[in-house]
């Protein structure tokens, strides 16, 4: 472990929370997490956090645990850990993880182990990506008459589960990370039934200032996306038609 | 019209921001959205914003939109109304929506009027309840090997639209003000060949200190949730199970 943690474990932990950083903006998180961030000892924080983000905590010693691909398992258990030694050193140490901590968070490993361990915890949500998005592009993502439900899915499976096995049957679905798997959802949703001209608007990079728009109909979404360097949000749907 | 607003109308209209609530508590808006509020000239509330968010906006006219049931397609006329007759009036409007404004807000009626109105608005996302929900109970929506998608639906409808036509297929399902129909929900998802097993999470009042969190299974629910009087968010899966 190469911490830099100086301080020695004690027997009593100090406090967790873990809270959700929102899509990128600083003034997206919430007035509670704002407010924890500002007085917290240690933050450990994902590779999804932005630094604008991170210029709330100027006091805290930082810790990144993004995650590398291939090794997942690895990693999170690496976090766990981390997170842990973190609380039998700290009194306020908050785990920051991007979009809202209970979607696609990867939550209830850490939860497990800091009950297992003994520490108490808090969990403060966030703003998840989707919700970003539909903002950014004046477009709600259900819509009277035309999307009475949405979908947030995500291609990432854990070892042994078939990719994409479960494709959600939404009036409007949410791929978080999508931009690799664009080509296999757009196929799939074909197959399905669900019509050529169903509208798509892919965005990278969501509520940062440099957020792109991609927008596209199922049909052209079969010949994937613009290639990206940032994460990408696929949302699909009638309820994304552009008003006239 | 009784708004009581005595300024004469102008000829370029002020700006309006939609703005995202959040789930109840005050802290939980996002730092964005509270520091909007504390300039507004006037703030137009739904009946789920509650009176703690609304001390954030002291110097504001506050106007109360809360629909009544049964009058809905006028009401949400006389809102689209309203915002517009504001912004011809003032500078710094702002829509305040309970949770997220592009989720089963009917945002896109009110942004339909704002454009034809040629009145400039911006959004601003908010916690959604089911987030704040899931941070509350301490249970992810979505968990590796379990869920790994969630669905959000409400069965309230428009004219002509057959109720509850669309149940989502998700690995989690989350209804908004799912009380009165809880019976109906889980009936449908039994004949679809839910297990009856199925954990099932209801919480009224989300985030607020009169939070009540009622926890059974799917067969349960077909016997309906207790009487509720505040809005009731219906959680279904088997990431819901409690940690042992």
């Amino acid at each position: 472990m190469s911490l830099h943690l100086t301080r020695p474990a004690r027997t009593t932990p100090g406090r967790v929370w873990l809270v959700g950083a929102g899509p990128g903006a600083a003034d997206l998180l919430t007035v509670r997490a704002a407010r924890l961030l500002a007085t917290a000892d240690v933050v450990l924080h994902d590779a999804l956090v932005t630094p604008q983000i991170l210029t709330l905590c100027p006091q805290a010693l930082l810790i990144s645990v993004g995650k590398r691909s291939g090794q997942r398992s690895t990693a999170q258990a690496l976090i766990n850990q981390q997170i842990i030694e973190c609380a039998y050193r700290f009194d306020h140490v908050i785990r920051l993880k991007g979009g809202d901590p209970m979607l696609f968070g990867r939550a209830d490993e850490e939860l497990v182990a800091l009950e297992a361990a003994q520490v108490p915890y808090e969990i403060v949500p966030g703003i998840t990506t989707a919700f970003a998005a539909a903002a950014s592009i004046r477009q709600p993502l259900t819509k009277r008459g035309v999307a009475r439900n949405v979908a947030f899915f995500t291609s990432t499976t854990a070892p042994g589960e078939p990719d994409q096995a479960a494709l959600p049957g939404c009036d409007t679905l949410v791929q978080y990370m999508g931009g690799q798997e664009a080509i296999a959802t757009a196929k799939r949703l074909l197959d399905r039934g669900k019509a050529a001209q169903t509208p798509v608007v892919a965005i990278e990079n969501v509520s940062r200032a440099d957020e792109r728009v991609m927008r596209m109909t199922l049909a052209d979404m079969v010949n994937g996306i613009p290639d990206c360097s940032g994460p990408v949000l696929v949302m699909i749907g009638e309820a994304l038609r552009e008003r006239s």
